[in-house]
């Protein structure tokens, strides 16, 4: 594994060294562990122009070889800072200062404006530029071990919810539910859950982002749940929407109807080339035929990874086009205040056609199943 | 309740005043939360030189009403920014530029390099200056409802570990277990847990932070734990080690004497006027006298509330002297690489003699049960 790391921080030394910089310091956590295969509490990453060799990985205890943490590359150097010493990437500015660096590229998008002071204040002589999003763009398009991740992070998901919908769940409440899954997470082997597990009942119902409630389970509720699992670090998301009871009402099915059809336009629309906001306007333009248009949510996707929201946001103002091998999310959802709604969402990898159109990670039916 | 908002808002008002700043700018949740009552996802609060009336909190979407978020203050003035309108920090910036400030105070250790130039660049006549660790100062002692909500999360916390006392440990997995403390802190009314729970056996046990592994319980091992309650957004902390199995052996019956002697010595030291460095030195001089000075953690205690790590940190380079009502943690530990250890954590709150000494909220148990 140790060339894959090798190989992610050559492209991005590129990167930088055509910006004019002479060494990166890489502070995101995410960034850092997809740079070095793994970020232990508070390390940074160093990045030389001159080459792999002299990329350090500066943490301020010694990695505890925790497996949440990842696993670090071997050929990577190390440096513990001595006795608990602080914050590793100003530790980072004074090694490219006294090593004779000019300027360093930071994240300026992670970095505070007090830590960014003290980085100045140890190297007053090293010209601090911004390495913006470099990382996070190089992060986009995935190789595949990384979909293979994420491949069993959406079975793991999969087989908790499965288990979920073979038990009662009338007179429940939201939280047990949530923590219920996450539980069967674990269970199935995830390192935790991607994200705080969404369950919503009866009038919460479709609602994006629902913190469960202690709100119980009745009787002709429609019930969403988001879930995923976090495998190796890689995160997938799910989205299903079922009906209580023996028989859905007729505008449940009508709802949902809509709503799955919205999913599919958005999930059609996945292939290279397509501009995010046009995997947007599909599956919006849905609802909005449906009479939904307002009120719904600014986005219908995004990338998953090392993150559970990454690039790209298949939002109406996002630019750019979709990639082949960019895993991402589709999850048109509609609310209707104090009646409830519908969401689904599954997490897909982008593909060419020719290898058979996007490729479905979240396999659970989205049959409207009545429980 | 909304008075007492209004009085810390006041107060901080006078403190910025102070340092010649026209106008305030909260955007770390903790801090909105304290001052404004809630703090909705995003949300930033402006406080206006002029009074608690022109006070605005500042929300990317209308706030959903999730208790989790808080309740908000109904004197406060609440502005939704327009369908999705990005980041509240940068209206905020532009509506005090709008308003004629001259200078507006922000919070540079939470405000990114990249946030705070995009403040600069939408009102670039208003001169930023550094509010610091202002609230964050105000936010140490505690009032009386603050202190209650602690207590509750404390008898919260106490009976989630009690339960799975009574329960069978033997072969279950550390993650399985913190899992099952999780939801047992919920079952009791938590908000949630207020911080990763751990759960440490057999040569993970005493180790800080430790996070929960696939390891099963065996005979005969130590087994740590640390959890705690969230409650109405005040989180509180306990640790306690106990030894599976019939008897202890001897180095575990002195291990976890000497590791209780720092405990109380920390817990002792307690009152206020006693210097943090001296808090720490109580409670490690024991365990150095013990043959254990390398290796322990730099901290031997922290202040809770609002978040599960505020100040003040109980360090040996710590500066600054306790005050009656400030709620902090007590937690010495020795780590033995290869054979476990012990950690005994309790949260307290600082109080004068007069009135009783040291509050102890955590009130398990402390003895060395065998389980």
């Amino acid at each position: 594994m140790s060339e894959v790391f090798a190989a992610r921080r050559s492209r991005l030394r590129d990167r930088f060294a055509a910006l004019g910089s002479a060494a990166a310091l890489v502070s995101r956590p995410a960034n850092v562990r997809y740079l070095a295969g793994g970020a232990p509490p508070g390390a940074v990453l160093l990045l030389s122009h001159s080459g792999p060799a002299d990329d350090v990985l500066l943490c301020p205890d010694a990695p505890s070889g925790d497996p949440a943490d990842g696993r670090l590359d071997e050929g990577l150097l190390l440096t513990v800072l001595p006795a608990h010493g602080g914050d590793a990437a100003v530790a980072a500015a004074q090694a490219a200062g006294t090593a004779g660096a000019e300027s360093l590229a930071v994240e300026e998008h992670h970095l505070t404006v007090a830590r960014h002071r003290a980085l100045t204040s140890v190297a007053p002589r090293l010209s601090l530029t911004d390495l913006g999003g470099a990382v996070e763009q190089q992060r986009m398009v995935k190789d595949e071990d990384e979909i293979a991740c994420l491949r069993i992070a959406a079975e793991i998901t999969d087989q908790a919810l499965g288990e979920l919908l073979e038990s009662i769940l009338v007179g429940r409440t939201e939280r047990h539910l949530a923590l219920e899954l996450e539980r069967r997470l674990v269970d199935h082997g995830a390192d935790g859950p991607a994200f705080a597990t969404s369950v919503a009942t009866g009038p919460n119902a479709g609602r994006a982002r629902h913190r469960p409630s202690d709100r119980r389970v009745e009787e002709g509720d429609f019930l969403s749940v988001c879930l995923g699992a976090n495998y190796r670090g890689y995160r997938c998301e799910i989205g299903r929407t079922f009906v209580i009871g023996t028989t859905p009402a007729g505008w449940q099915i009508d709802l949902y109807d809509l709503v799955f059809a919205a999913q599919r336009a958005g999930r059609e629309a996945l292939t290279p080339g397509t501009e995010y906001g046009d995997v947007d306007r599909a599956a919006r333009q849905v609802l909005r035929m449906g009479g939904y248009g307002d009120g719904l949510a600014p986005w219908t996707g995004h990338g998953v990874g090392l993150e559970i929201d990454e690039d790209p946001q298949l939002a109406p103002a996002a630019m750019g086009k979709l990639d082949a091998c960019v895993p991402v999310t589709v999850e048109p959802g509609v609310h209707l205040p104090g009646r409830g709604g519908v969401r689904i969402d599954d997490t897909l990898v982008v593909r060419q056609e020719a290898d058979g159109g996007p490729e479905l990670l979240t396999i659970t039916t989205k049959e409207l199943l009545a429980l």
